[in-house]
């Protein structure tokens, strides 16, 4: 099983930030798992990116990814949705980062291309492909379709299956 | 020395993160410490912002303030400049919130009135304010200025100087 990558996609956001992890082993993708770790709106700023650390933390430590593949996304038409994108973004990368693991990003139409064939596929396209390459999976929202979907383009990009140095 | 608090002021920025540390008593400021976090721009964002983690961690542990404060600007003319600006606040806001400090948001014009007495001071007068009200600080970078100047502002909002429970 040596050259089996164990890949955690993330699709960040300050409400829900969704997880998803596929083992690879040569042009075979297999589903683990997948979720969404939420941040109370009630409560402060910082204490809701403490709540997302925590959550993301937790993936990292009982699943142990090998690398991590982060979407590249940002909201250009509203500042401070942009930020706040921004600040969730910030802690879902550093978080697999402090932990050694190599953080790749990934721009949403190569997300959709690579899952879809098309980079301007809609969501429901990006959930079917989801379902038939992961036929195990059970995400219960669409950010864990988009996290698992981030996985998959990292499986696809990334080469040949083989753990790095 | 129970009515004394230590706040931590925190400029937050992907290529340097300004910090500076204050002590309070009553109405009494006493300036503790204050530097730069910077992230090496050859590497990749993931690491860049792991290296501030890791800086900012360093300043909590040395100094272990009670509180924090982190300025609360945005750069709406350029997505991409604001998303990575908020992915250097998530990082300044969630490690001071991990080490269980209250972290609280200020407005720039909100730190320049407080420091200067208007809401349109330019960065040379908060530099000068900064000179009088805390004579032995020695700060080398502007982030470092400004992130006293929050610290400062933080200390005229809060109320009287005393631990919260």
């Amino acid at each position: 099983m040596s050259d089996m990558i164990r890949i955690l996609g993330i699709d960040p956001g300050l409400r829900r930030t969704g997880w998803g992890i596929i083992d690879v082993t040569g042009n075979r993708l297999i589903f683990v798992a997948c979720g969404t770790v939420t941040s109370d709106a009630e409560t402060t700023l910082a204490e809701r990116l403490a709540q997302l650390y925590r959550g993301v933390e937790d993936v990292v430590r009982r699943f142990e990814p090998n690398e991590a593949a982060v979407e590249n996304t940002f909201v250009n038409k509203d500042a401070t949705a942009t930020l706040k994108l921004g600040q969730a973004r910030g802690i879902a990368m550093v978080v697999p980062s402090l932990a050694g693991l190599p953080v790749s990003e990934y721009e949403p139409n190569k997300v959709k291309k690579s899952i879809v064939g098309a980079g301007h596929a809609d969501k429901k396209q990006v959930e079917m492909m989801i379902g038939i390459l992961l036929p195990k999976a059970d995400p219960k929202t669409m950010d864990a379709v988009d996290a698992l979907a981030i996985a998959i383009t990292h499986a696809h990009h990334r080469g040949p299956a083989r753990l790095h140095a």
